[in-house]
Formats: structure tokens, C-alpha cells, sequence
């Protein structure tokens, strides 16, 4: 989590872009080149208009910068310069055709779509260092350069012939002993045993199934290896531009990439963001990799770099948003953290792969309910300078884990459809509706300033983790484990004796096997402790209690009369343990007395799909509260505060339109419960 | 359209086709070499109980021939004779094996199966081109030669080296300077700009999603590389022997190739049509790819060149035809404007792939329902040879266009299952259930001897063709366009400033976002001007009017209130916009009500599934009237004529068997809505 | 069938093995090279109170073998000793990177799974053979040595330049001159003649579809090709250990080997055994796997090699089996002819692929439900030696082919979703739930010792096997035929003048046409002979009779009034036909008719779910009753016998609990159904 690129250093370098910006950075990527240059100066009295501060340059080209430059410089814009190298262009693809990623089946990817590189290739790396030294040089001291954004949307994978070496690299650095892998990947299993070094490569397309430590070991390699060519680049243009943020855009549900590493390496945080209109709850979803971001660097503000006004064009119908609900994604982006409000793009590109993706100005032009909603919205955040830097904080922890993500689905375990995120949203959503504020964490995180930690299928611990785990609760922590959590060490290999091998002793209890519930609406009833009932599918086990107490048992199917959910105190604290997916209302219910006895309330009581997030610092605080809801919403604000968007005095009971959002300056005595930011 | 070989040319060689066969052709594809000599001299035997005067032969292979050509002379059986290098021999491919296609991901085709050839590979030219000299040569002046067939179902699409070289030399034509290929295909987007010619190539397997202009030139690049082999071996069939019509048969609702701009350099269009008995529509499809034949080459007969007497084997269940409908689709074909009936095969084939397609005379042998319906149909046929060379007329347009479909079905936009023939068959479904003869023309046709053009999804409009319809409607003209139409230009480029962009003026109102519906059965309701009401599914876009008058609004959903359906006056003609997918019962009264105006009447008013079309020419003229329902009809024929069929004269009300036909030679008096053929 | 390695022999040393083991086998797969040394005591201390009698070692490694082979002699287990030529090293991989198996689309597998050999490579032919040889030096003379288990579950294809050579060669061998092939082939269809042996290859991707007598020789080739390996390494140990069983393991519904050939080779046929539990019939498909590897060998008893204690890993979702399902699969296999109950593996792995496939002891250790029920399974099975041994004998015989099953699902055919297996278990059905024995056959088996003989889709018939059944019915036989038998003959050809061809004559009807019903859930009506009524879907035939007579007739559809089921009097015996799928309920009705009428009656009369199978020699007859159901049954015993399992003598009515199992050694006088074995 420590890297030499400290974080009081970024802070000190946000804040100035925050305050170049004047608040909060509004605009987007910017694609001059795809335009004739008399589109130019329509696009910079237009930007004007709407509000934008910032855009982003260069993502996949750069001739021409100079002059873009000089006019958004001069117009007041200020720029996020990208380094070109997710699309390495066509004359290096013919020069060096192996720059491009090989399938696992030994097929080739063509140039002529994007993020066609496979970043072990020397070649590649030599260019597009020597590309980030030149743009370095030449615009480190342009007045329009506020921040750096290196590559895009890092991450394509090969299994071709450089990253046979640079895997085989990574992982005598690893293990040193070529025995210490043989061990750690079970290779006795299948007689796998490698005799030399040369014999080890990427896990190509296997008969039947490979080996699920070589493949943990290369999804690690692969994030590994994509970020350490981040820090390559950004090194050199941090030595040009020392004060200026470095960042690259990272995505949402983002499996290739563990961002722990990544944000550790990075000024900010920051997600392209495009939550699917034909999900009824998107804006869960969207509020987890909310929290995660705002997470990954303990709480600093994170950036929105990416987010359509309207329609995308990756889905199999591409529904656009309704009016309100960019507007409302936005402030819930600010409410959770965000200090930016960026899109791709600011004009839709009228050619290529993503002409249909919306942009700020869309093929019809400025005469559009699109572009009237992102001229208002631009009015608005003007007034909402004072909220950036601002923190907000949380008494509970999640652990959101790549290694857990990665081992939990490598098939060939009790049921194939292992979803990693969606076993964390299932525990994030009771928090999500009860306004619990959260914060994500890593499993070798300091867990002492949580009064819960809520553990979801963390399918990998390390013994230092588990070791953390244990000492949180030995010295009064409260945790909630659910099935799936501490199977493995940290070779992917089954701790043994009784599942969850790592968390047995902290939860009291153990299961001698699993059993996942096979049929669609397969479920079994469970009586609860307190005589009420319950219900459980898709994932049973057969638990037995050591310490434990049992919170809920089976009253039907095959483990009628044992335990499901149990409850053990363990030194100081306690240890809850959902060896059951549970139904939803029960593990609301549960989740609610867990934090009740914590002591954690929520930051604001409101009906279901209303949203309350409360920003602190500089002696400021802020109360946001959404309404994701289509129908208006009562909400009882209390003392309440001064509306930012309205300027109006703010108390008591008041109603948001449907998708309404309030963004309330309180009063300085206001009871904060965060920590004060910058 | 035009080409040095000229329709009236082609109609000559018709003519001496139909005086030397003697009326209809009758007959199929005949693989003697697939069976002991001894059976040729049944086959004739039966071909003659069959009343089969044309044969096609050698399409997958060419020993033999000398004497099977006797025979059939000698049996008065014509041949129509294919070159055959749709199956490049085993000797050949041993020798060249990269004639064999490539696939997209890299991979290779192996031998072993049909059109396993790359058109633009050296050796596979000179070899086919020599074999089509030395058969040009030994059998120009052999009696029973009638007709040549190229090939066989053109189609392959490589992606290797031979494809990459071809392709790089037909966009060097096009385009010239290497900057206009940039502009084009919009390359600054996603920086894909090429700086030298040798590194355009075929668009392999892209990481993403590929360029859709660089797509869409391959498209037109494979079509155009395989006519140029057809242009090269009929030429040599020319200089042997100028009077015999040249063809190759096409295939129903096929994407790879531009049926326009093939049918314009044959003599006639030909068609393998296998419907598929499982859809309970399946002849209006098939209604469909007929007119679209007739239409290919200006209502010229055209010809049934493959079908199936029962089951085909290419469907995942392959229903026989029920009794009945072989012939009734047979007679479809010709009141469609068909002057021939041939199958796929004669003899089912007792080993190889199509073993279970049937044949004319199928496994069982002759004594079966097949074949005597086959002999049924030969006997009737021999008293059509008047309805041979006349034609039919149509008052009403529809285009038909590749450029549309390949650009419209290429991913990336609103929705990915968008599907050109299913748009066209939407709007083509109310003529044909109305007994509206329609033509299909492409979007540079001269539609100036139309009352009503209709554009189904016509996605991609050049300027020229944009201005062509924009003069139509000015000169009084009506058009009817549908969602989708106009979108882009001849590059696939968005024309900008509002959707449909091509068609915005002529149509008086402009949509400034594309919203199609999300949900399986996700409708929303509209209000009609007249008071009514109906609904949309699938596609509805925010619309707005500039000069257009409302047909119908939205009165749910996001767009309630707005316009839904417009027409606009422009010039001395109107324009009517469908910017949904409105219900089928508001669709075809809207179309009626279109074709009233216009003052175009059915052929027959019949109940739905009774067919009526009339075929004119030589001072003739016939009504057919076919019964597609599997029960009894009954139809007013009016003044009727004498039924070809039985010889009986029919007038006023008569019933119609299930799948039963009527072939009536009307009186000379008629009034004709056709044009005169020869 | 026959082999140098005669049945005989091979019965001396299954004698000798039983001997030796002192009953029935009990263990399974043994790989303490995943495990510390210490693991090994603790292992064996377990295996001895499990009952343990024999491991499997060194399928998939075999350093560390000396030590352990010792440790098990000195505690009394015996060693099925493993050639591990199932996984080439990595060290032989790097040297021969082609030894990999190429896919059909031209990619190659990579190292890390298992499998991964093209059995066609010189080197891992010479590798491994070595490897056999240098094993069977060594461990010849070991105490421990009781059997041998040549490589594991054989079965991978390979499509590459091995291949393709090595197919040549065995094309040569099988055809001589390169004509024969060409004809049986039907190469001149579509071209596809050959005039070189180097032309022919494997079957590689095809553009559309390829050659279906291509692929059936294709099968045939890789069935024999693995065979051969097979062979080979057998005479190498058959040298050092004349006495000992070689065997390898085969696999349930398995495709790719066709086990008649191989079962002749081996000493006996051995069985992986893996029902899926979710399927709620499991239990008769299983029950076909048993009496198909009990009559592989005539009868001769069978080995299970592997099943699992509880869960496996292969499947989406892997239910654990219930209590007592374990206990009743394995008395299931005792019941139909099994001498062994081996598990795969002892020690549930902690790592590899396979980590969550169940063993003998699992990650939870021997505390455990299915610890216990392998301990109480190993104490009952040692009161069962004597059933070793003995035999079961049938008078109903239903045909099981590999050249039926290649050739039916080869596509391109009237139906795609044909599948062999699911229609011999259709068939095989009523059989099991009547409790009537029934022995599998191949086509060219001697039929007279049965009084019934029974097709299912028995689609490939030479001229031999067709004469056999002709012969069979002339003679006095039963024969029941269902449809798709008999169509081609043994090149894949179709046999001509009316389906089925090759049974015509015997069953004295023939089809004009096949008629699948397309629709999910389409079905016509029929009326019976005795004047009911039925039901068929999926399949129907346009069917006439000759001299049979009808049995059921259409009442709806297309065929309504002809007939569809028949019986023909044929010489001597009998012959009746479904040509179409009839209902279950019809179907028992039929089948019950004609075994009453052939005098065969069931082995017991018991409820739907109650499995009844004696198994008889050495003077002794045992009767085994297992309950299949979840609740308890009552069956009658008649005059009954001692209960091994318990020790009581029962008779008459007796309940058996759910998944209850009765293990009965009948009186001496009891009236035995079955031959007697040794």
C-alpha cells in the first residue's frame, strides 16, 4: 500500500489542480483530431457554455496538440494530457507484429480496434516510454496542463511468446527455487512437475482444465506486469511535472487488475463509470465501485474520468439514461467521494467503433435535451467548489480482495458460477440501503478503526490475513464471514480440516462439506434463534459448531437440524459466520443487529432508494441525499442546512422530485461523524 | 446497373433458351458420376416420365462428360453445364494449400467439405480459368449444351495473405491517396491512422470491436473480388459460345454478395431457394427473394435454379414438405416471374454431406409420393409454355440494398440484433398479404415510374441517393422511410445534426436521440390522428417535427406526447416517417391507406394467404391464384380466364383447394396492369 | 472379439486376484506423492480401518514408489500399479513440443492439464513404452504387485501432422488401393476424389460440413490408434507378470474408444463410474453402464476403478451425494456384475485441478459422515467375498455400437440432436424397471442363446450383422427394431430402395420417407392393434407394410391412417418395428408383450425403483434387492435366504428402507435363472 510516490504528496498535488480548477473538474475527453479545425472553436465556445473546466487529450493520438492546447489555454480549459500507448499505432504493429496479444489459443488479435499490445513486449515498452519521455519535454511547462493520464483502460492479456518470458521472470523473482513452485502450484497433482525453468509458460488453452495456482499466478502476473509499465511511465513524467497528478482511468467490476497495487501507485483514484439503464438497481452497483474507489486511497477524493451523458454502445440494446438520471449519477458520484465529473466524450465521434456512444454534444447537435442537462449541471457544480477535498468516513470495513476474486471463479469447484462481485454486493446492499456508510478495504489492512468488518466469500487469506482477522476481533472487533471465506492460502491450495481452514478458530465452527444447492429456486427454510424463519439457496454447508452459538438452523433438507448461521465470541469480540446465502430480509435483519450493537447508525433515516452520503472537512460539512427512486420521496432532514443547488434554507421534513438530490451546506456545529479533511 | 453485357443480349439468349426447351424448364442438378453407369439409362428413363428437359451438370465434378451429354441429347434432354471450381480438386489443394480459406481468428479450413477456396489466390484464377477455356472448348458445340453455370453458391471470405493483398490493391483503386482511406474509414478515432499502404490489411480479430467503415469496405471488397472471378470465366464461356445464357445461382436473403451488382453482368438471375417448413410463414419470405429476383435484373423471368422436393438436411430438424407444397411453391415462383422449376438433385445422393437432402428421385427409388408429384408437376408444366418470357409490373418500390445491410448489422449501435432482412420483411409483409406486386430497387434506381417508394431501414444513403429520393418525392412522389434510414453516409460516417440526416429535409422532422426499447415484450402506446390508438416495440427515437404534420404521438412512456409517425409535404409529393417499430395492424393500414392515395389496387381481393399475381407479355396475359393455407379458399376471379391447369373456364366465385392453384390465360381483353414482355 | 489374450486366461488371473484380495476389491486411486511422508502411516493406519484391500498408484507420477509400495505390503493392501503414460512430463513436452494434441481448427493444447499427447507421436510412443518396460523390471517381483492399470481414461484426439500420417497408414491398411476409399467415401460427391494417398488427412475444420464416412473412419482410427498404444505396453508387462490383470480404466457413455475392441484386450473391463446426482434417474443410466461393461467381456465380472465418496468438481453445480447414495451405487455395481468398489482417490487433493472432487478421506479429515460410510461399506464388503466370481445370466439381448453411435451423430441428417445413448436408454428402460436382466451385444455376436433381441437406432448394419439378425429371426427369434436402424451400411452409405434398408426384408415394411416432428413437445396420436391408443413425438416414418402386420397406426398428422408400429412373421421367429418414438407407456406395453411371449419373466416382481439382479455359480446364487427410492419398499422375496449384510434369514414380504439394500444368499436349491461361472 506504500509506494515511494507517498500519498501526502498527491494530496498536495490534487489540491492544486482543485485549485486551478476552481472546484470541481467538469468535462471530458476531448478527440480534436477527429474533427475539421473549424469545429474547434464551436467546440470551445460550447465547452464554455456547459461549464467545463477540464478535458482529456490525447488518448489515442497526438499530432496536433500544440495548437488544442493554445486555444483551450486560452480559453480558460485546462487539460488532462493522455500518453497514446493503449493504441500503439500501425506503423509499429507492421514493424513488430508480435506487439499484438496472443489468445490463450495461440491465435492473434489483428490491429485496427484498441488495447491491441502485449505489454512484456520489448519493443512496445521502448516506444512508449520514449513517447510519455517526448511528451514529457515538450508540454511539462504548457499553462493548459493540469494533470497526466497515462494509457487507457489498461488491461489486455497474452499468452504469446513475451509473456512466456516475462511470466517465467516474474516468477523466479516469486519463488526463487523452481521447487518453491512446484510446491506452491501442487504440480505432483497430474504430474505437472516442472525440471527446469524453460519449461514453465503461460497457461495456454489446456485439454481439459490447468492448473488453478499457475492461473492465480498469472492473473497476478498480468496485473503485476501492466503496472509496472504505469510506473515506468509515470516516473518519467513525474520527473517533468513533479506537481502534477498522474493517474490512469480504471473500470468498473474490473477483474484483470488488482487496484489495491494500482491506486497505491497513482496520485487518484479514478473510474469510467457506465452502469447499465436496463438494471433496475444500477445504482448499487455504481455505489460500490464508488465506495471501492473512494477506498483505494483511504479516503482521498477520486476522480470520475469516464461516464456517458446518454446511450453507450456496448450493450446488446443501448438504452439511454432518462433525463435526470446523469445528473443524479453524478451528484452520487460526488456524495461518495468524487471531485470530478469528466465523460467520454465531450462530442460523439461520428465514425468508428463507438459512434454511437453519447457525448457531451451529440450527433444532433447542442439543441438537445442532452446537452441543455449537461449546461445545467455545469451551472450547478460551479456552486459546489467547496465540497472538493472533503472526505467522509465509515465505522465499517469490507474486504474487496483481486487475489479472492481471481481464485473464487477459476471453475472446477462446487458450482461454476461463482461471481465474485456479486457475493460482495449481496452483503453491500443492506448497508447500501440502510445509509451505512462503508469503507472497502484490503485483508492485510489495519482494522482497528472498525467497529465491523464484514468478510464476503473472501475465499483467500494469507496466514498474515487470517492472522489480522483474528487479532481484530481478539481485541473486541465484531466481523461477519460468509460461506466461501478462508479456503485457501495463498497458493490456492484447500486449508485443510474443516472449511473455513483460516476463520475455524475465530468462528467456532467448521463445515465437513459443501453443499451448493443445484436447481434454479432450489431453497431450504431455516428457523432462526429467536423462533422466526428464513430461508436459504444456492449455497449450504455442513456445519458443525465448536464455540459458537447457532443464530439459525436448517428446518428442512438434507442438513435439517444443523446449524447455518452462527455466532461466536472470540476473545474481546465476536465472529459471525453466514455458512448459508441467506434471503435477503434475514440478512438485512442480521446485518442490522450487528451494526446496532457496533453502535453504527445510519447516516440519515430515509425510505428505500433514498441515498444520504455526508462530506467533512475544512470546517465544512456537507449533507447529499438522492433520490434514486422514479416517484418523489419525504425525507426528514433535521436540522438540515442550505441547499447548494438552491441557495434555500433547508430543515425538517421535505420532499425530493423523483431523482431529486439535495446538496446541503450544514452548519458548522454540525454533529460530523467523519474525519476532517484537507 | 449497366455492363457491356447488355439485358437485351441476355434476353435474346432467353429467348432461344425457352424455343429450345420448349416453355418452362423443368429438371435439377444431375450427378451421374455419383452412381454406376447402369443407372444413367434409368435415370434418363425417368427424367423422361418426369418431364424434364433441362439438366444441370458437373457442378462438383467433370469426368464422364463426353458420354452423359450423348445420353441426355440422345434423350432430348438439355444441359445446362457448370464450371466446376466451387470444389477445388484434392490434387490442387496438396499443391497450393493456402488456396484453402482463412478465418478471421487465423485458423485455416481444411479440405474435405465445399467452396473451400481463397478467390484471390493466384493458382486457384489461372486453374479455374483454364478449366473453364477447356470445357468452353470441347463443349461449345455439343447439342445438349442449353446454359452455363458458374460455380456454385459464391461465397467464401478468407482473411489471409492472398485476401489481405487483394484487398490492400481494391482499396488502392478506390481510394487512391492512402489520406482519403484515413478520412474514410475515420481512423483518427481510437488512433488507427495508417501511414503506409502496406499496412492496411484484412480486418483479422479485433480485441474489442473492429473499425466499421474498414468492415464495411470488405464486405463490398469480398463481393466485388468473387464477381470479378465469375466476370473472368463467363467471358471465356462468352467467346465460345455468344448465344447461350451464363449464371450462377444465388441464395435466399444471402448477405456476402450484392446481388445488383452480380445479376447486372448475368444473363438471368437464378435462385436456390429451401425454404424452411417449420416457419409457418415461409412462403412470404419466400414471396420476398422472389420479387427481389425478378427485380435484379429490371423483370426479366428469372430462374428457379435450386430447390427441394421435401426435407433438406441443413436445418437443425429437417421437415419434408407436406404434400402439396412443392408444387405450390413452384407455382409461386412462376407467377412471381420464374421460367424454370429445377431442384437439387435429381437422384438423392447416397453418400456425402447432403445424403438426406432429397432428391427428385429419393432413396426409397421411384415409386414413392415424391416422385409422382414431381412426374404431376412435369406433366402440368408442359401446358405453361405461353407464361415463358412474359413479366410483371409493379406501381410500388421498395429498395433493397447490401450497403444497408452489411452496415447496419455491424455491432456497436443502438442494438445488436438488428437485422436487415427482418426489417424488409416487415414492411414488404402488408403488400404481399394485400396482393400489392411490388419491386425491389436499389437506392440509385429511376423511381420516377413509381406511385410509392418504400424504404425498410435504408441505413445507408449516399448524397446521390439521398438526392434521388428527395427528387422523387418533390416530383410528386410518396415515400414512406422507417426507422434507421439515412443514418449514414457512403463511408459509414454519421451524418450529423440529427437523425435521419439524409433525410431530414425531405421528411420535415429530425430525431435527436435513438432510444430503442430494452425488454423482451417492452411496448409503449401510441394516439393516431384519426383517434385511434396502436403501439411500438423494439425501436422508437425522440423525434421532433420542423414542417411534417403527426400521424401518430406516444401517449406512454419516456416519450409520451411526442411524435411517433409524421408525414410532410415536400414539394408536389409527401413523405411519411415511421421512427418506430409500430404493430402490425397500424403498419399495414398506414400502408394502405399510402397506396390508396397513391391509386394502386390489388391484383385480387383475396382472403390473407390467397396469393394472386399476374404475368403479361406476347399480347397475353395470366392470373395465378395460390392458396397458402392448408385450408379451402374462396376468391372472386372476376371475368377469370381458362385454367391452364384442367382446361376448364373459370369466372366469379370459385373455391380453392388447400394449397391449391389457379393458372387462368385471360381473355386478350384484360385489363393488364402490366408492362407488355416479349 | 477373440485376442491372443484369451478370455481364459484372463479368468485365471481374475481368480487369482480374488484369491489374493480375499473378496471383493475395495479402494481406489492412491497418490501420496501430493503428501508429506508422514501422511503415508496416517493413511494406511486409515485404510486399514476403512477395509481397504487395493490402491491404484502412479497414474499420474511415479518417483517416490518403492517406499510406498512396501509400506502398503507390510499392512496387507495391494497395488493396482498405474503406467502414468496419461500425462507426458514437462520435460518431454519441451523436447517434443508436438507430442501436444492439435485441435480440429489447427490450435494445439498447452501444457498443464492431462491428456495432452497425440498418441500418433514416435517419441511419446517410444517414451512410454520404455516407461512400461523399465516399470515392469523393477516391480515385477513386488509383493505388493496385483494388477497393472495401463495409462487412464484414453481418449485424446488429435488433428495434427502425426495424426495425419498416421491416419494415412491405417487408411492403406484398411483400404489398399486408393479406389476402395474414394468409393467408400462417395468422394464424387462434391468433388472430393483423391488421386494420392499424400492428399488424405484428418478431418480439419470444415467451411461447412465435411465428409461423414471421412469422420466414422476417423472414430474408428482414434479408437484404434489409442488401442494400439494400449496393446503394445500390455505385451511389454504381460512379459514381466503373465499372472496379473492389465487393465484400463474406461469411462461412462464414452464416445471416443470403442470398448468391444478394447474389452477383448484387457483382463477386464474396469469402469469410472460418475453419475450426476441432480439427475433423479441417475441410477438406470448407471445401471446400463454396468450391464454394458458386464457384458463387454461375456458376463466375465468387472471392475469398478473409480467413483466418488460425495462430490465431484466436472459439473456447473456439484450436489454431494445423499447418505446411503454411495453404499447403494456400489451394491448397485455388485448387483450387476462388479468384483471391485474403487474410489477416486483415497485423499481428497489440496490442490490441482481436482481439489473438490470428494476421496476415501477429504479436506475435513476422517471425522467425517463420509469417512464413516466408507469404514461401515468396507467392513459390510468383507462379508461378500464369495459372491466374486459368479456370474448373471439374460435371454434378452439389445445391441450397443460404436460404429451406429460415430455415424448416427455425425449431423447433417434428418435430425441434429440425435444422440445414441439417450436412444438405447429409451429402450433400455422398461427393461430395468421390469427387473428383466438384459446382456449388451454387438452387431456380429452370436444371438441364439437369446429369445429376444433388441435395435435401438441401431443405424449401421454390414451385410454380416444384417444377415446374423436375419438369421437370428428365421431361426425362431424375437426381434424388436426401433427406427434409424439399419439405414447404412458399414461405409456410411445409405442402403437404397427404402428404410431400413439392411431390415426390410426381416421386418417386412419399408419407409418412403423419415418424418422428425420439429416442435418441442409436437406429437400425433396413434391407435393400437388391441384397440387403445398412443402417443409418438420426435420421430416418425411415411412406413409400409409387406407382409407385416400392424400394430399401432396414425390417427393425426401428415401420416394419419398408415402404419407405425409393426410385426412381421419372419421364417421362424418374429420381427416388429417402431418406426416411430412411441410413449413410454406404450412402449413397456410392447416390450412386455414380446418378452411374455419369449417366455422371460422378471427377476423379481417389485415396486418401480426396487432393482432386482441374482448373481449365481460356484453352487451358490445370490439374490441383491436395492431400493432406489428415497422412501421405503416393500418387496416379496418368495422363499428368500440369508441377508448377508445382517445376517438374517429373510423371506416373504420384507420392507427395505429408503435407498435400502438386501444382499441374499439364496438356498442351493433355488431356482437360479443364471449360468453358473467359476
Amino acid at each position: 500500500m506504500t509506494s515511494e510516490h507517498s500519498s501526502s504528496t498527491s494530496e498536495h498535488r490534487l489540491r492544486r489542480l482543485r485549485e486551478r480548477l476552481g472546484g470541481i473538474a467538469y468535462g471530458g475527453d476531448y478527440n480534436p483530431e477527429q474533427w475539421p479545425r473549424e469545429v474547434w472553436d464551436e467546440d470551445v465556445r460550447l465547452m464554455k457554455e456547459a461549464g467545463v473546466n477540464l478535458v482529456t487529450l490525447a488518448v489515442f493520438s497526438w499530432s496536433w496538440l500544440d495548437e488544442i492546447m493554445d486555444l483551450l489555454h486560452a480559453n480558460g480549459i485546462g487539460v488532462d494530457l493522455a500518453t497514446p500507448d493503449a493504441v500503439p499505432p500501425a506503423w509499429l504493429i507492421a514493424r513488430y507484429p508480435d506487439i499484438l496479444p496472443v489468445l490463450a489459443d495461440g491465435s492473434t488479435f489483428g490491429f485496427g480496434s484498441r488495447q491491441h499490445f502485449d505489454v512484456s513486449h520489448p519493443a512496445y515498452r521502448e516506444k512508449s516510454l520514449a513517447m510519455a519521455e517526448r511528451m514529457g519535454e515538450r508540454y511539462a511547462s504548457h499553462p493548459a496542463l493540469c494533470m497526466w493520464h497515462v494509457n487507457n483502460e489498461y488491461g489486455p492479456v497474452s499468452y504469446g511468446p513475451h509473456a512466456d518470458r516475462a511470466f517465467r521472470a516474474w516468477l523466479q523473482e516469486k519463488y526463487g527455487d523452481l521447487e518453491n513452485l512446484n510446491q506452491a502450484w501442487s504440480t505432483d497433482v497430474w504430474g505437472q512437475r516442472y525440471s527446469d525453468w524453460s519449461q514453465v509458460n503461460a497457461p495456454a488453452q489446456p485439454r481439459t482444465w490447468s492448473n488453478p495456482s499457475r492461473r492465480l499466478d498469472y492473473h497476478r502476473f498480468t496485473s503485476d506486469s501492466m503496472l509496472a509499465h504505469f510506473k515506468e511511465e509515470r516516473d518519467i513524467l513525474r520527473r517533468h511535472t513533479p506537481d502534477l497528478p498522474i493517474v490512469t482511468n480504471f473500470m468498473r467490476f474490473y477483474k484483470n487488475n488488482d487496484y489495491w497495487a494500482w491506486a497505491a501507485e497513482e496520485d487518484a483514484a479514478a473510474l469510467d463509470i457506465y452502469p447499465d439503464p436496463r438494471e433496475e438497481d444500477a445504482h448499487v452497483a455504481a455505489a460500490l465501485n464508488f465506495d471501492l474507489m473512494r477506498s483505494l486511497r483511504q479516503g482521498q477524493p477520486w476522480l470520475v474520468m469516464e461516464q456517458a451523458t446518454a446511450a453507450v454502445s456496448q450493450w446488446s440494446v443501448n438504452v439511454s439514461k432518462l433525463p435526470g438520471k446523469m445528473r443524479l449519477g453524478s451528484y452520487q458520484a460526488i456524495a461518495q467521494g468524487a471531485d470530478s465529473i469528466l465523460f467520454f466524450q465531450w462530442r460523439q465521434a461520428k465514425g468508428g467503433t463507438e459512434r454511437f456512444h453519447s457525448g457531451m454534444v451529440n450527433h444532433a447537435g447542442p439543441n438537445t435535451r442532452v446537452f441543455r442537462e449537461v449546461c445545467e449541471l455545469g451551472r450547478e457544480l460551479k456552486g459546489l467548489a467547496g465540497i472538493t477535498g472533503t472526505r467522509s468516513g465509515a465505522k465499517v470495513a469490507m474486504v474487496f480482495d483481486w487475489d479472492c476474486w481471481w481464485s473464487l471463479e477459476l471453475g472446477n469447484s462446487p458450482r461454476s458460477d461463482l461471481n465474485y462481485p456479486q457475493e460482495v454486493l449481496r452483503l453491500y446492499r443492506p448497508f447500501f440501503d440502510a445509509n451505512i456508510p462503508l469503507d472497502f478495504v484490503d485483508t492485510s489492512a489495519d482494522l482497528s478503526q472498525y467497529s465491523l468488518v464484514v468478510l464476503p466469500a473472501t475465499y483467500l487469506l494469507t496466514d498474515q490475513a487470517a492472522q489480522n482477522i483474528e487479532d481484530y476481533v481478539a481485541g473486541g472487533g465484531r466481523l461477519v464471514a460468509s460461506y466461501l471465506s478462508g479456503i485457501v492460502d495463498q497458493d490456492n491450495t484447500i486449508r485443510l480440516g474443516g472449511y473455513p481452514g483460516a476463520l475455524r478458530n475465530v468462528l467456532g465452527a467448521w463445515s465437513e462439506e459443501m453443499h451448493p444447492l443445484a436447481g434454479e429456486g432450489e431453497a431450504v427454510k431455516l428457523n432462526t434463534a429467536d423462533g422466526g424463519t428464513a430461508s436459504a439457496d444456492y449455497w449450504t454447508e455442513h456445519l458443525h459448531t465448536i464455540t459458537a452459538d447457532v443464530l439459525a438452523s436448517y428446518s428442512s433438507g438434507r442438513l435439517a437440524g444443523g446449524p447455518a448461521v452462527t455466532r461466536n465470541t472470540f476473545g474481546s469480540g465476536t465472529a459471525t459466520y453466514l455458512s448459508a446465502r441467506v434471503d435477503g430480509t434475514y440478512l438485512a435483519e442480521l446485518l442490522a443487529a450487528e451494526r446496532t450493537a457496533a453502535g453504527i447508525h445510519p447516516e440519515l433515516d430515509s425510505p428505500l432508494g433514498v441515498q444520504a452520503r455526508r462530506r467533512t472537512g475544512n470546517g465544512r460539512s456537507y449533507l447529499l441525499v438522492l433520490n434514486h427512486n422514479d416517484a418523489p420521496a419525504r425525507v426528514d432532514v433535521g436540522q438540515g442546512g442550505v441547499d447548494l443547488l438552491t441557495g434555500a434554507a433547508v430543515n425538517g421534513s421535505v420532499e425530493l422530485a423523483a431523482n431529486g438530490v439535495l446538496v446541503l451546506q450544514e452548519p458548522s456545529t454540525a454533529n460530523t461523524s467523519s474525519e476532517t479533511g484537507l
